[in-house]
């Protein structure tokens, strides 16, 4: 056990005796703060279905950067179709990737009729199947949808100063009137990331997240 | 400092030493248990303004009971109405209480365009107005739209066995693939109560929880 594990346990001892539970804690040090990102549902298509459903030679156009460097959203929408209901209007993501991935919601899930995992990005096998809808084409995905886990965009140093590494879990608590420990959160760290955190609007909503507000990691 | 408390604090240091975090613990004791029951959007009705909706005399026609002693869906259902949105088939939970009451989520509030606040039930001093629309009239509130506080409803034995009493804060952990902790969860204990937590659906789905999964209280 070194001394920050120690450290820990001791303030963690001293916390319980004077009853202190989860709390807004607005006076932590700002090297603390992770500054939280609210997705709401979104695409990220391959180079292929983007011709499919946009026309031969289509391109992305960039709407707006994102916070995360080189991502950004297009002006390109598409509609989701499920068996049991359509949702209009998804805004697609750049740039292409190698598979098509639709992230969306618990609450998306219930209105298209499928049933999506919960899964990191990119680990597609066997997620949920639908169908993509754009002014030139349909796609039906047999997989790819899928509610993304949160987790945290980190840069190495970033992730030096938090003590952590590529691929741990650690528990985030947020600030505010509705107060949640997010369990188990996904660290994920890379030279062309920027701090931030990364929930869905479900999450957002239960902890009364807005764009900007701060999280911090509690162990 | 008790002997449970202490027992609480030497489980938590060893939870620490050895890197557990807020986990999956489906092998809780059957007694610490409290099944989840999520709350989708409605209303509570004054009896003043059920005659103004419903037409005079009119009463609750009782759909199904609800886990708590007492109280019922009802068949009758409203629309609401904000400066943003409408939202049709509200459905009222009876009986008929002393002031309307509508109870929605932080997603309803954009769909609506209003501004409710997130308040414990029957408080609802300068909380969101907006308009309450059935088959013979229809109703503006200048108060009484609000986004429920979650809580746990508790019959006095369940409080005595879980060591907390009407009015405490306690911090809730949920099982599942997206583990969360909701912290300061209020406690409402009545001899009528069922024990029972009530989220709204933003909570469940943010927390993967389906009525009737069990979380536990862990301080």
């Amino acid at each position: 056990m070194d001394k920050t594990q120690l450290e820990n346990i001791i303030r963690e001892v001293i916390a319980q005796q004077l009853g202190t539970k989860c709390r807004v804690q607005p006076n932590d040090a700002e090297d603390k703060k992770i500054p939280v990102g609210i997705s709401n549902r979104h695409v990220h298509l391959s180079a292929h279905d983007l011709e499919i459903l946009f026309g031969r030679d289509a391109r992305l156009t960039k709407f707006k950067d994102l916070s995360q460097p080189g991502q950004f959203a297009c002006q390109e929408k598409v509609t989701l179709v499920g068996p049991k209901g359509v949702i209009e209007n998804v805004r697609i993501l750049g740039p292409t990737r190698k598979n098509t991935q639709v992230e969306i919601s618990v609450s998306d899930c219930f209105k298209l009729g499928i049933k999506a995992p919960i899964r990191d990005s990119g680990d597609l096998a066997e997620s949920a199947g639908l169908t993509l809808v754009g002014p030139a084409g349909s796609v039906t995905i047999k997989e790819g949808g899928i509610i993304a886990a949160r987790h945290i965009h980190m840069h190495p140093k970033d992730a030096e100063r938090f003590g952590v590494k590529d691929g741990d879990r650690v528990d985030v608590e947020c600030y505010g009137p509705r107060g949640v420990v997010f369990c188990e959160v996904l660290v994920r760290v890379n030279e062309n990331y920027k701090l931030e955190m990364h929930v869905d609007m479900d999450e957002a909503n239960a902890a009364s997240l807005k764009n900007g507000d701060f999280v911090k990691i509690i162990r």
